[in-house]
């Protein structure tokens, strides 16, 4: 779980993809009793890549159990009237800490004014594509952003794509955060809230927060294609004598002096400020220059190991990074490991032991739970039936006879079709 | 501002850079009362590029506006420990809904058991580099994380960058929603919260959720880097005769259907299926197959221009979007004004009437207030230190001859120096 600073907040989620459910996870990881709804058999990403070796394909989605841990599932047959119904009934339960609908699936049966007249101070937040309820995906809206044609040397012609999901990460948390804003309102007045979110108002009110809108609009300027150059100041990736590759940043005037001092440049960098008339003290003389400070520096990487240039960087306090693949980032990096503690090891069903973080945030104070794995589909079934709506055990055996509620036996992983 | 749903939650910031002004700003879209407090003449980047143009460099800065707009803004000189005295009086000053530090600089001064010490229930939330303490800025920590290793076709030693500040996107909702969960578990339970949130954890943290760690260490695999195709089913750009740029996603079922029935490839597509013994209703089939796909849609789009195809693509409802540069957006397209509540016009001190967005969420049931524009520093120094801190004009007066706080006419876009 992680952190319990939402009192078992309960939050029904009907979602897809990434950006409802990391919201969700986010939520769990604070505290709130996440109640996953799926169709039985799962829903139309349970089997997304990359999933685990098994025969039919079958095997779980590592990449749905990730974001889906820390949560309680229950399957549903959501084709079934008798299923929506127990959906409904489930987002609409009473309580102070329930009537909390988390959601991609734009469905009627789902919508505020259907859920908010079983009860009248409903909470709902629905991620949208845009906001005309039409379609769009992260890939599909970030190339209307302009960043695809600043990344990489690219162009509008010549587009490079981003392959982190940026836009559905900053939408589960602007969600997450708006849910607990709602639910905080609603303890103050009583009143319930629909939220509605799109990924494509996501992105482009983000270009707005951090100028790129007002920069077009007012300078008549687009930003340039750099390569891995970064805008504004001075940083840019090198290579190392073994072949090892790291980005330096100088943002700051002091990262411009540590990176100055660690390379022995300053004699050069003051001959190229006076041939260039530039004064590198300030930022944006510092990006003019970019390409005449980055000629200074590249032979200091070029002329020693990489394990000897992370050294002098550290020592002199330079901002640095190193890259690396996911592998090794995992052999090489005590960041993510046990020694830092938003990590843990965990046993996912179908998948095995490996590690897992909880919430990025850390609070020293304050007790800090394990994650609970994503469990087959429908585990909790049973239980949240008689918890959230009292069935007793032979009204869900019925539903369960009626094929219209189902347990963990028929998650696609285990199930013998 | 935005909605109403924080009733005037005080939030006290004292930030540079993106993570903590935006997890501010959303703040302050939700009805905070958010006030900045900068050094005299501001911090370290007040300047930062693109700036207005004016003599010496001193125009403001397109981007700290953007960051900035909706809150109120203190400018006090942190150097004095008199200053320091303030901004610590203004943290922890009295009442429910105060008490909330909001923060980016790791200063002695503001540590949480220092104001703890003043106000037992304080909430701190600091945004740091990495969980250490030491620093790291997006670019430093995204190299780390295996993107740019296969983003754009590169690998490790040929790294491709993103332009997208995403980890310090991430970090800001992240930190809003971390707020505003620990003053709602304050209201509940009387008790604070020091809050602590590093960009290399959100980054690391993200890679859990993604399920890309996992894989990396159960499957020994890494992702593959595959340019601006899409990882785990079908979707990808491709050029119209007339030089325009479309990205497609075939993701969900349907999604595929929309387009092989879009660009009349359903033949070809048996045929091909076939040949290579995949079946392509499953989508990690179509993402073994993705070459082969390209190569049956690439003609379609070439064979038209791109008002064309995007009509061909809208009918048929495939998951579609443009690739278009900043200035393109602006002009083009009807999500980026007025049109879309999300937007508004503005008009900021030192920049002029410009498009700006509130909060990226609707919440069709409340009242959308505008949002204030980044006022020059030091706007409302009188009026916060009388209101919160009860300083009378004489009181104030005095802070003003010794230098230990100003008002707007020192901001540096307007002072005479």
């Amino acid at each position: 779980m992680g952190y319990d600073f939402l009192h078992r907040l309960r939050v029904i989620e009907s979602s897809a993809f990434i950006a409802a459910p990391l919201a969700g996870l986010t939520l769990s990881q604070f505290g709130a009793d996440v109640i996953r709804v799926d169709t039985i058999g799962g829903g139309i990403d349970y089997g997304r890549m990359p999933r685990m070796p098994q025969p039919g394909g079958k095997g779980r989605s590592l990449y749905w159990t990730a974001l889906n841990k820390g949560k309680r599932s229950v399957a549903i047959d959501l084709r079934k009237p008798e299923g929506r119904e127990l959906m409904q009934a489930l987002a609409t339960a009473p309580g102070p800490d329930a009537g909390v609908l988390l959601t991609n699936i734009g469905t009627p049966w789902l919508a505020h004014e259907v859920l908010a007249r079983r009860r009248a101070d409903m909470i709902s937040c629905t991620i949208q594509g845009n906001g005309d309820g039409s379609t769009a995906v992260d890939y599909t809206v970030n190339c209307a952003t302009g960043y695809p044609a600043i990344t990489g040397g690219g162009s509008v012609a010549r587009p490079v794509n981003h392959v982190m999901p940026g836009w559905d990460i900053a939408c589960a948390y602007q969600a997450a955060f708006a849910v607990v804003a709602a639910v905080g309102h609603r303890r103050s007045t009583g009143t319930g809230a629909e939220l509605k979110l799109a990924l494509s108002d996501m992105a482009f009110t983000m270009l707005s927060h951090l100028g790129v809108l007002a920069e077009a609009e007012l300078l008549q300027q687009e930003r340039p294609s750099i390569g891995n150059h970064l805008y504004g100041a001075f940083g840019r990736d090198f290579g190392t004598a073994d072949g090892g590759r790291i980005m330096v940043a100088a943002i700051s005037a002091g990262q411009w002096k540590a990176l100055v001092a660690c390379c022995g440049i300053a004699d050069a960098v003051v001959a190229v400020q006076q041939s260039m008339g530039l004064d590198f003290a300030d930022e944006a003389q510092r990006f003019d220059g970019r390409d005449a400070i980055a000629a200074l520096v590249e032979p200091w990487f070029a002329a020693r190991g990489q394990a000897d240039a992370e050294a002098a960087l550290e020592q002199h306090k330079v901002c640095w990074g190193r890259y690396s693949t996911v592998g090794e980032l995992l052999a090489r990096d005590r960041r993510v490991t046990l020694d830092n503690p938003v990590f843990e090891r965990m046993v996912t069903p179908g998948i095995g032991e490996h590690l897992s973080a909880g919430s990025a945030v850390r609070a020293p104070a304050m007790q800090r739970s394990p994650t609970e794995p994503a469990a087959l589909l429908g585990t909790h079934t049973d239980e949240v039936l008689w918890e959230v709506l009292g069935l007793d055990a032979g009204a869900v055996g019925r539903l369960h006879d009626a094929g219209t509620v189902a347990g963990p036996e028929r998650d696609p992983s285990v199930a013998t079709a």
